[in-house]
């Protein structure tokens, strides 16, 4: 497999992607494509011990960074590692392609100018992967589309039921919508419409979901929303999380014997810590358009990017993600309710 | 100072209501007036030690039940606790109404039958406020609004500079929009329009808001956002706090080291826990109304309906909150363009 990682993206680039592609590199066998500027790149790669893996570096000078317009760096900055990593996809010379940049820029130059749509596709999404205590969960869409038709979020639970299905292996994904409470009457306009044609589809359909059900009770496995409201979600969670330990910070500085115990029960907070990182996702899959696409976070480090190209690219590759969805999008091209005789 | 409490609002009412109104008006010296069944409601009063306190109890045998649909149940259950006690308020007989019952049937009795909008007000919201690392936060839609015009969020923030203002003695209140971004272009519609119609009031407007700007960094005095994503963020930030102490719990489970450091970091934990829980801020205010109304959570306990009664109606009730609102909206309620001159 070839994955073609943009060097330029992190905050800290391109250290984390460069440290992160011989993880990869090694962990898979797979090759490692880094699209960057090569007089940063090469040199950290030397540092590295790359004996026996293969990894390649295309170099570029133009980038699209953080303060870039989305729209307009993907008109303009056409030899920005974006560009060259998603051209790379669609003419068949690598298989999947992970950024940790502006990530409005990676969803304009794959979606407007690249890999395009899937036909039948109405809007690519941000799929997010959620991994607590022995349960995955699919979200969608996390942030690509703040405005939404009730028709896009009926395919944002198709495609993620596809996810579901191919690579997390569940049987019989269940499907709810993001709400503000369970009830039939929760929700706004937009979940409620939603809510009635996905009633009309063959998925399985448990309705409205609070986050205290997702994040606690595993209720679903794909669950549904806007991208302003998914992102909201997504952003609280990490957030209340880093709240929380530097909470218990604070009570170790504030007495001796807190101190002590919490000092004692550090492998567990460790341990804590891990599960609870949204870095450890490893980033988030642009489902909808014709190429494995994934967005990872600019504060990645070389583990968020090993595990944003193993545990997302890698994963979807592997499942012909790109080809489940064309066919299913294709089933559901028809109306909903021819659909669902 | 007369505070009604709706006695039969709670999941385990009416004896976090009726314990939660001794505390309270001892605390106080404050009369609180019991609306419930009297044949529940007596016999928990009389366990109480009362000697002293102004409690007072106004029985009905009609109430409306979580599972009532709101709307219908407030136009034909015209004697619950929620009719009978927004009526006291409308007709001056007490000064505020706290109810941890049905919230959709609380909004739709003051709203629409009883206290009804404050002139100029578009739609009252609920307004909930944030205390975290000694910095208060007010938040607003949580809940009331799911579907709003930006109109509507204009006064929203009004509303919530006003209590930030007049209740918490923010100088200045900065007012922040909830969004999946701190830059201008990220957003919503609905926030981006709203951001134009704020940048012309003399509001001190600081822009878009990410969660973890309002949770870790204090960045806002009051973020408002529409009832459903609002909704979202505090639903969130509950689930959240509540699986990191179950994570928490299951590392102690799991190695007796990690056990023993954790047990004696127990203040420490205790301590967190009251400082993260959401109950703690005691419910929240239907601003907009024309009377102080208090939503509480219906898992509350007696402390939660204390805090509702003391941290929130008597508060409100002190600042004048209504005859604030009442002239803040007025005084907008020209066009914003020449409000701004």
């Amino acid at each position: 497999m070839r994955i073609v990682v943009d060097a330029m993206g992190s905050d800290a680039h391109p250290a984390p992607e460069v440290s992160g592609a011989v993880m990869a590199a090694r962990e898979s066998g797979d090759t490692i494509v880094l699209v960057g500027d090569a007089a940063q790149v090469e040199p950290l790669l030397a540092q590295e011990d790359t004996r026996g893996l293969s990894i390649e570096v295309v170099h570029t000078g133009e980038f699209i960074s953080m303060d870039d317009h989305p729209a307009e760096a993907a008109r303009t900055k056409k030899n920005s590692p974006m560009h060259i990593g998603t051209e790379m996809l669609r003419t068949g010379q690598a298989d999947a392609f992970v950024s940790a940049g502006n990530t409005g820029g990676t969803l304009a130059v794959a979606t407007l100018h690249t890999l395009k749509r899937i036909p039948g596709v109405l809007r690519p999404a941000l799929m997010m992967v959620f991994y607590m205590r022995r349960h995955y969960t699919v979200l969608c869409d996390i942030g690509a589309n703040t405005d939404c038709k009730a028709e896009w979020l009926v395919q944002f639970a198709l495609m993620s039921q596809i996810y579901s299905k191919r690579v997390l292996k569940v049987a019989n994904p269940r499907v709810g919508l993001l709400a503000n409470g369970e009830e039939d009457i929760k929700g706004n306009d937009l979940t409620r419409r939603a809510a009635e044609l996905i009633c009309q589809t063959d998925l399985n359909f448990v309705g409205n979901v609070e986050p205290k059900e997702m994040l606690l009770m595993n209720k679903v496995d794909v669950m549904v929303h806007d991208g302003f409201s998914g992102n909201v979600l997504i952003k609280t969670y990490g957030a209340v999380a880093e709240l929380m330990f530097e909470l218990i910070k604070a009570e170790a500085e504030a007495s001796r014997r807190i101190g002590a115990g919490l000092l004692l029960a550090k492998p567990g907070l460790r341990s804590l810590k891990h599960q609870i990182d949204p870095m450890e996702f490893g980033g988030a899959l642009l489902a909808g358009v014709n190429g494995v696409v994934v967005v990872s976070h600019g504060r990645s480090n070389a583990l968020g990017i090993k595990s944003a190209i193993l545990r997302q690219a890698r994963a979807a590759v592997e499942a012909d993600m790109v080809a489940a969805i064309r066919e299913g999008v294709a089933q559901y091209a028809a109306p909903p309710e021819s659909a669902a005789v």
